[in-house]
């Protein structure tokens, strides 16, 4: 399987490929231990953004350590190919941040995120990216 | 958007979903945080199996954890349908665990895992689910 090389993508290149929004995955540290969950967001001033049902599972797990100052959390973005064994990942490392009524909010729901599900999910949350790594599999020229 | 509605999926199901492998994406506590990285996996024995670079950024990130007894990762599949909004995603919780030279070993390489990135991808991690949640997004009837 030597016909696939891993490339480095470098911060442009990450927020290039993130910026169209869809679905990414959500990773912090649950009750359980290490949780991932999909959701759907868009990318609004430069920060990740996503709606979640308030006091739902998410939010619960989120709340606990976002009550810390800094909740660092990561979020994952990826695109594969299986059929040509190809595509990139990115992932995105920083604080979770509930978004607070007002003006924030307000921005927040100019955002148009439309989350899949029914029923109340008026809880946003930003991640702001600390850290943007990614990297792109492809065939090895 | 009403339309959508979640169901919580058991655990037969969950595990019907991941048995053919293909893409997944493992969560754990790194130097820098949280992380998530996808990766190629298979099933084997009921556990989750992929292969890593010995000594590289994962395996390093891993290693630490792993030197203690109860290292605790995530590991996420999922399979979302974009235009029809509707998919699912599973939830696997559990320890991580890298696999032994000797018998261990042999029996990992006849699950037939393929990385697609070519060098030296020659240790394995499996991870054993402790916990096994999922849920559909589907229309509302």
């Amino acid at each position: 399987m030597a016909d696939r090389m891993i490339k480095t993508l470098d911060e442009a290149e990450c927020l290039r490929l993130i910026s169209p929004g869809g679905i990414g995955r959500i990773a912090y540290q649950s009750r359980f231990g290490p949780a991932v969950l999909p959701v759907n967001y868009k990318m609004h001033d430069g920060a990740i953004l996503f709606r979640t049902a308030e006091h739902g599972p998410l939010d619960e797990d989120l709340r606990t350590g976002i009550a810390n100052a800094e909740y660092e959390v990561a979020f994952e973005i990826d695109d594969f190919d299986m059929a040509a064994r190809q595509g990139w990942s990115v992932l995105v490392q920083g604080a979770a941040h509930h978004v607070q009524p007002g003006a924030e909010r307000e921005a927040a729901l100019g955002a148009g995120i439309e989350p899949w599900p029914g029923g109340e999910r008026e809880l946003f949350v930003r991640i702001t990216p600390a850290r943007l790594t990614g990297r792109r599999i492809l065939p090895t020229p």
